[in-house]
């Protein structure tokens, strides 16, 4: 029987010509897997005929926007997921989703390997090909782009001996991936780290420079996981489109940052992701009205290690396992609504309510009603500084103390 | 000898009522201490002179603004200090400053004892008395407002009876604290968390609602410090100062936040910090361009630390320091210039260029030149990847794996 | 109705003066509770009848051996726990068993307090009363050697003078506390930190110095948990039990420690563990054979934190909850045989065997039949070390590279 | 001019064939470099004449026990570094040592390439090849065995055919490495995890079941350095081979594990390390008495990364240098005196002593002079608890608090 692959693919030029130039490198049929994550731009079914024009034996296309939603930006969302503090991990989400369906694929069509079309120098490769073999160790990868060399100069020359149905223009000012979680932007003239962004960068969010006027939004969560805006029920994935589009009006969610690929590089990258920041934004204050305070600081520790896991590839590791289960025990009580008011670049939460608050009027107030015993804090403070009051008695005794000398003030 | 007590002096009611009651209580002559943290307000010396006027022995008066400044809020600054990845420790570094120079006043004026104006809920009391007994743990220390419960009734009861020289007011809206960098206020209206802040909250901070024209700003930063706005040389003072003009002008800085105090409740906080959140910004993405990737994921845990060590009162701690090594290490190549934008709340990096920067153009870039030896990724992810493949094995020895059925797709 | 208060009853001097103590001080009616944790000693009936004797309304033993063993000791196996890395928590992990009683029992018997006899500077004081108003935050606590102070010179006159059916000897050379997982002796000439034990201070476990003949068990594990002891099934408890018995007869799991406690305080500490620590060593090496890289690395954190946590009296805090569930997760294919040799003090494992093992022969071997394809190694390197390679490249162009020198060698 | 290739030489059959292998691989000169680091075995000088007569054109032998003994494993010692909390990096530590005289001989000599005779399995060619960039990082590393594809077979007939003054046996029971921290055994019958070590594996150890009468030691420690054994002044290496000649009489510091290695797999390894085991217990004890408690819980995640960091080869890397100057800082009062006996396999702590001791008699007593205030515990707990407490109380008024049923008792 003839060896087949599962390709992952784009539409696009590059994984175009990788249906063909596999099937000629290795001799095996390529089945064309095409993967909606609410990416957006051409219908995938103009997309899915492109693969058998371009030579796919079977041609494959799976609207994952639900699942990519609920199962991939909910637990991100949960997770606070922002890799350096900064980057909602965009791409990093899509990949073992994508994979997921490749492997489902190569089950189905009885392939031996999953084919994607990144470089060798990035994150996603590492994304694509641990993900794979972390759901189904038997199966081989392939770069084409990588593994055999294929450049973009020779992809045109492809392209344009075999005449696929594709566009070849010899440049994109940009390298682009996008879902419904956000818009990550490389390459081009922002590889010089000096130069800001361009308006033509953007997509997904409008000039927050010149703002329509203010939106308000009340976010209702329910487990750490939105369930209605403004008293309006939504799924998940509605709850990021929408906050897309109302956040995203108002410029919110814009991302330039120099970032630590996993390969050893630092990379210049332009993200947007409107919704998630704002959503993010709501759920971490919601988290700070209704986590204990020990739970959380620790969480913060699982989060960073959370997103640098998921940023590395290892979605369907031990590890990330492990730790969905500590940040789901913590969503237990992250139910309620966070008003936001988006505006300006800027979602600003003015506003939360919660059953299961933690906040708890009566003794934070200074006003009566308080029910705080301030007497207890004097034995508090003795105790909680006694080991630093020992270590400093020992300073002194040792003439490493603070020296206040003795001359006037 | 009449035993002396350093108190520390604000100008306020509470602590000019203190330093009678004070005397009353103890038998002991006061020492007032004012310290000039940048916070603005009543000329230093009417304060001083109020103190003699209010029965203190002596009143001295500090101006600790270079000190807290280079001292205080550059370690701040080198560690990105945000509690719960918000609050910029306004309030908790300037405690440890005062406390030093009480712990100074008392051994030039031979107290025994150093006394506060504090509540019994509230962070600040753990702070001063904490700092007191690590500088000076032969000290003693009082806080009249809670070891003495003089409420503020009582304070105005007996600034009327003794016609203190101080405004008493029966309610003030809110309770503040500010100096250079930055502005808390909490109390009244806000204690109900689903109320937005008002206008009137604000100080440090123009509304970003309405914002002048954007404003850039090129910052220089030498180890982590920033030496010069724009070109101009400044000193840590001016640096915080000027960015607290020119991002305050643009709203940039106010955060809103349920907070997690030390004493164990949860407190609604509104701080502006614009200044200090600008030069984070900064710092953090000169970081991003100048430190290598595994020094930069583990100096996130050591600014939490660092961040909840002050926060919770332990500045002059052991830990605190040996975290202070260990950050001072890590910013020997933080030096370049970073380019803000700051706009209608934002602060926007936009721009970094730094001779020690980690950054590779040929190895980063897609286009000729490209030094990056792709062929060694996949030896790479192989290996990488290996300890999870190994395990998803398992998992599918023993039935665990990812069922992707049999049916079609 | 007459106020009641539950006492966490030992039968001993202090909590036997206690019962009169607290009704006196209260008068509240007292009811006695005694939990057996396989502590050993006097039978339960003889110290139900004298609570009763010393004027207890109400006196219950619970047996809770099983409970503990299974539902505080087996956590802490899975957990690997030993604070500081060396105690395995043996007064720790009793306490929360006893307040569950305790607050069960104040439920039963309609009592608003939970009383215990600790004294006020050790860490049992703080996880009693934390435990309990984790169970039932409206139940009080009160500790009469503490808040009531009662001395032991107090007690003894106090029993003497009320004829109490308990022995009173002014001096014990220790203060002891033992249960299933192990027994805790301190105080008297311990005190002095450079005096080495004396034999007496032991009882759990004969002296190592003079063994019997080496002793070989193989124990079976069922994910982290003891279910086979050479091959004959047991309970959590019973494998406590046979442990401790065989273990203690080589002399294994004496420790002796200058140990941090939560109130601030150095302490010195002599510990007999001889089943847990057998048993802990023998869980330890089997994740090491079943548990993936990263996984294995990072619960090595979250060993360390419940270990403090529960140190601290934090069981039923919600962070210790949420390490618990990640821990679970980790323990799935924690299953197989460990052979362990015990002799001289020493717990040597000498074999693993495990269906669900990652050792994976063919990887390892150095013999032929190895799998391992080795020519990845070269790009995995290259890529691993590339950022500590850039930034020496750094070094070197600012002049802080290693100085090789130019003489010669 | 010829170009030149430094070749980590041992003298065995690998390296010595290699000289020649890479000589005509690459038509380079090769200079063999052995480094002493306490291994023992044959004269250097001896080895040094063998790798002229095998084609060297140069060959350097170094001393470097010293230098190892006091950079390389006293900062492991004050460290406390055991990877997977066992195994005191005995290879780790030696490769940056060695690649050190590495690259200096490569500085002197001119060559621009370092070889060594690792395999592509192991821990070691990572170790060498990261070093070496992060020190030289302008110059190309080389494996023969692995990138030449050298087997044993072909060393063999290598050797056999070109007469070389070295032994050509076809079996070696165990591939060990060892130096004066310590010794590794690895492979052969150990491969089977089941099977126990035979005694023929140990060499720096006596058995520990018979051993002769018990050996106390006491160790001076200056800021976590050992500088005298029973008041007689020693260097670090002194130290170390004294301690080895004491503790392995004894049979201290056997270990046997299943470790994780950084290229995914896991191996068995044995290893003797009586020295270094025996001092990291005193050290460890020592640290007990004489760190702050919230700066010794922080340090053991440091100590944790630290020897991952160090196993994972990355000795030069800028995380490794800033985890250096924390534990430095720590180590400022980690002077006094431990007392050791050795005995049977044991190393056991029986006495500390430190001038600089935090341990306070006065505070941890419970006989007369105790100097603790228990008054103030009351108000430590309820402000410690408070956060499990409305945690608890939250528990309960959503149904999730434990429920103690209303049956009888």
């Amino acid at each position: 029987m003839t060896d087949r692959v599962v390709l992952a693919y784009s539409g696009g030029l590059d994984t175009s010509v990788a249906i063909g130039w596999i099937a000629e490198a290795t001799g095996a049929e390529v089945i064309a897997v095409a993967v909606d994550l609410g990416q957006g731009g051409e219908d995938l079914e103009v997309i899915r005929q492109r693969a058998l024009d371009c030579g796919a034996v079977e041609a494959y296309v799976a609207d994952a926007r639900e699942e990519f939603a609920a199962e991939y930006c909910m637990p991100a969302l949960r997770a606070n997921a922002l890799y350096m503090d900064r980057y909602p991990l965009v791409s990093a989400l899509s990949r073992p989703t994508i994979v997921k369906h490749l492997v489902r694929a190569a089950r189905q069509f009885g392939a031996t390997t999953v084919a994607h079309g990144c470089t060798g120098k990035g994150n996603d490769q590492v994304r694509f090909e641990v993900a794979t073999t972390s759901l189904a160790p038997d199966l081989k990868t392939i770069a084409p782009v990588r593994d055999l060399a294929l450049t973009r100069d020779k992809a045109i020359a492809y392209a344009e001996k075999h005449s696929l149905p594709i566009a070849t223009t010899k440049h994109n000012p940009f390298s682009i991936d996008q879902n419904v979680w956000g818009r990550a932007v490389e390459t081009g003239f922002l590889e010089d780290i000096w130069n800001g962004p361009t308006k033509d960068v953007y997509s997904y969010t409008d000039d927050p420079t010149f703002p329509p006027v203010a939106d308000e939004v009340v976010i209702t969560f329910e487990q750490g996981v939105p369930v209605a805006l403004d008293g309006v029920a939504v799924t998940p994935l509605q709850a990021i489109q929408e906050m897309n589009r109302r956040a995203g009006a108002q410029g919110v969610g814009r991302i330039d940052i120099v970032e630590d690929r996993l390969v050893g590089i630092k990379s210049r990258e332009i993200y947007e992701a409107p919704g998630a920041m704002a959503l993010i934004a709501a759920h971490q204050e919601l988290e700070n009205v209704t986590i204990e305070r020990e739970q959380a600081r620790f969480k913060r520790g699982i989060e960073q290690r959370w997103s640098e896991l998921v940023y590395d590839g290892m979605w369907f590791s031990p590890l990330k396992k492990s730790l969905d289960v500590f940040i789901d025990d913590t969503q237990r009580y992250v139910s309620g609504d966070i008003r936001v008011t988006l505006h300006g670049g800027r979602a600003t939460v003015t506003g939360r309510r919660a059953e299961t608050s933690l906040y708890d009027f009566n003794l934070a107030t200074y006003d009566e009603g308080d029910s705080f015993d301030q007497s207890q804090a004097k034995g508090f403070i003795e105790i909680f500084g006694l080991t630093a009051k020992l270590a400093a008695a020992r300073d002194v005794k040792f003439g490493n103390g603070v020296d206040f000398g003795t001359g006037t003030l």
